[in-house]
């Protein structure tokens, strides 16, 4: 297998972006991502999109975006792992690169989530559950992670402050991203005072619906070395499964997952969980970011909420976790959320985030979730 | 990169399924292919599941048919490329393997569509067209295709006689497949005298949607001459798009896209065109067969029509095509087609299609094609 890069990156502001239909928000990343890899468009050889299509509209979106783009007669088309359907599409493409069938390929995450009510989504989102046997209970998102949150304080104390300092912390950073849906820092009452949603969730503990896109331009090593001085290296690739149905889980303070595909990608980079110095992990909710720095092995298992309240995820602390707002501040447009994460990381290690910038960053990950563990994507990424 | 075999295959019953759910339909066709390749279950390193998930009640079903086959924590992820999704999982599948990422991976295509109303089914594929300039006015799938067979006949003297052919051959070969959706033979007087639905277009010009699903097991060229004496190699692989706007088309009598692909996967297989044996096409309308045939290379460019009316592409004549009944007869449940057609190469080139069976089969291909050719895969199949 070939050695893939990033050689360059486009990310849009995320939030309501009624301004833009889906294919003009591709546009804008992509011709960030063309600027900023300083490429001739003519040498990307495929395009791969992540997106969950039935939030749109339009059908067929890969193919739209591709002729929007002016990139047919080249290969496009869409992968979907629910919420990680953006890292579905960069391992698609990744494994195209390095199998030697392409040598330059885009990667598109992009959704519009805004053309449907709240209602409609919030149907969409809980058939994400088995329909025969589980969404027809009335199952919804906030409602599994809710059962997470409270196994968690069962067992390992975890507490209100804990999930607050999660939010907190996300908001602080989505506040220095020019990108980031909200742009505003919550204190503690803040969070306590919102509107509980499924107990001990609250509105707070919640990320937001978004419309968003991000994309990268990946190369094979030698071309890579040709086109950019400035590459970033996706190293360690790692996907797993697990049952959706809550029912089928041993254990609801971890996402299996999660674990599964760290090891793969940890064992692929050749490093160790500590020698990661900036990770986007993804906190749909603020206990998702709990069990994602356990899981990822930054901490010891059930001391997620202690370690995140003594600060040591934020700049300066033991590792910086989403210091870019994260799902919770950043929003969460669910196909483009994978690439966003990966854009974010690529920017870390180019040291190009201005007063988020975490000093010294030579290793970064993505933890990227679809369902509630139903698919976890974990890459991790190398400068030289 | 290395070189990937087909080492089992499955294909359950195309029509009205409303005996098995979508995981049913899955774990049919998954327990057939595991049983004809007669592994451990447990060596499938991931799956690929093609599918247009907007049809289906149930989200995110890779996730919830990997869980339902007892696959995880193994990776999954769906892909779409409208009618052409199962090929595109066949294609990331295959990509993994030759890359090193994988040895055995599962190829799975499936589709409900008999959950929703024709009316809004009709709906969902006019929106494969652009929503904000083209599918807005009215445009559907046999408005498309008729717009394509006037052009046809207008330019090269295609005749509703040549239409019919292309249905009479296809219901002659689905009667003697047991897994086809129509097993009638049909007359010209029933062709001619069919509703009319797209002038020239009637109902026996149009396939029919359909539940139902195929899979296939990989593995690399190692591993699958361990296990199989009888592997089919998949040495070619060609796939391009189009735009779907017809505005932006510069000839409605042939798809670039599937001229491109077949380009690139004769290349690959170094084969010509003269040497496929048999072929499984796209048609999703009898003038989508003569299109196909064209573009193929089988015969002169305008001379589908002759070629198919004089029988050329019937068992014994220059080369078989969709002697499986095609998506005419055998039925079109858009997800699982690529896949079917990809089952159905196999068994031919492995000799086991008794009546319908193409002697001397030792190269075979697919041509599977997305929306109006917004996506065509081209596949080339061998046996040693």
């Amino acid at each position: 297998m070939r050695r893939v890069g990033v050689i360059g990156v486009g990310h849009g502001r995320f939030g309501l972006r009624d301004d833009a239909s889906l294919q003009e928000l591709a546009f804008e990343v992509y011709r960030e991502a063309v600027a900023d890899a300083a490429i001739d468009p003519q040498e990307i050889g495929a395009t791969w999109i992540g997106s969950v299509p039935e939030y749109h509209k339009q059908r067929s979106v890969a193919g739209v975006i591709q002729e929007y783009l002016g990139l047919d007669p080249r290969p496009t088309w869409l992968t979907e792992a629910a919420c990680a359907s953006g890292s579905a599409a960069l391992h698609t493409a990744w494994t195209a690169v390095a199998s030697g069938m392409q040598d330059v390929v885009l990667v598109m995450g992009c959704q519009k989530m805004t053309e449907l009510e709240t209602a409609a989504i919030l149907g969409l989102m809980g058939r994400v559950g088995d329909v025969q046997w589980e969404s027809v209970f009335g199952s919804t998102f906030p409602g599994y992670y809710a059962l997470f949150a409270r196994q968690h304080m069962d067992r390992h104390g975890t507490t209100r402050d804990h999930l607050s300092a999660v939010a907190m912390k996300n908001h602080d950073y989505g506040a220095l991203n020019p990108k980031a849906m909200f742009r505003k820092t919550i204190d503690r009452q803040k969070v306590e005072n919102s509107k509980l949603v499924a107990d001990p969730l609250r509105v707070f503990d919640c990320c937001a619906n978004a419309d968003g896109a991000a994309c990268l331009i990946l190369a094979a090593e030698g071309r890579a070395r040709e086109i950019s001085d400035r590459v970033v290296w996706l190293d360690g690739l790692g996907v797993a499964t697990a049952p959706m149905s809550v029912l089928r889980r041993e254990d609801l303070c971890t996402l299996p997952s999660a674990v599964e595909a760290a090891r793969q990608a940890y064992a692929m980079a050749g490093i160790e969980p500590s020698q990661v110095r900036v990770a986007d992990v993804h906190d749909c909710f603020t206990i998702a970011e709990i069990l994602a720095v356990e899981d990822l092995g930054f901490c010891d298992r059930g001391q997620g909420g202690p370690f995140i309240a003594a600060g040591e995820t934020r700049i300066g602390g033991r590792i910086a976790v989403n210091v870019d707002g994260g799902l919770k501040a950043k929003g969460h447009p669910i196909g483009a959320t994978g690439v966003s994460m990966a854009v974010e990381i690529v920017r870390q290690l180019r040291g190009e985030c201005e007063d988020r910038q975490v000093s010294g960053a030579d290793v970064g990950l993505t933890h990227n979730v679809g369902g509630i563990g139903q698919y976890c994507f974990v890459n991790v990424f190398r400068r030289e």
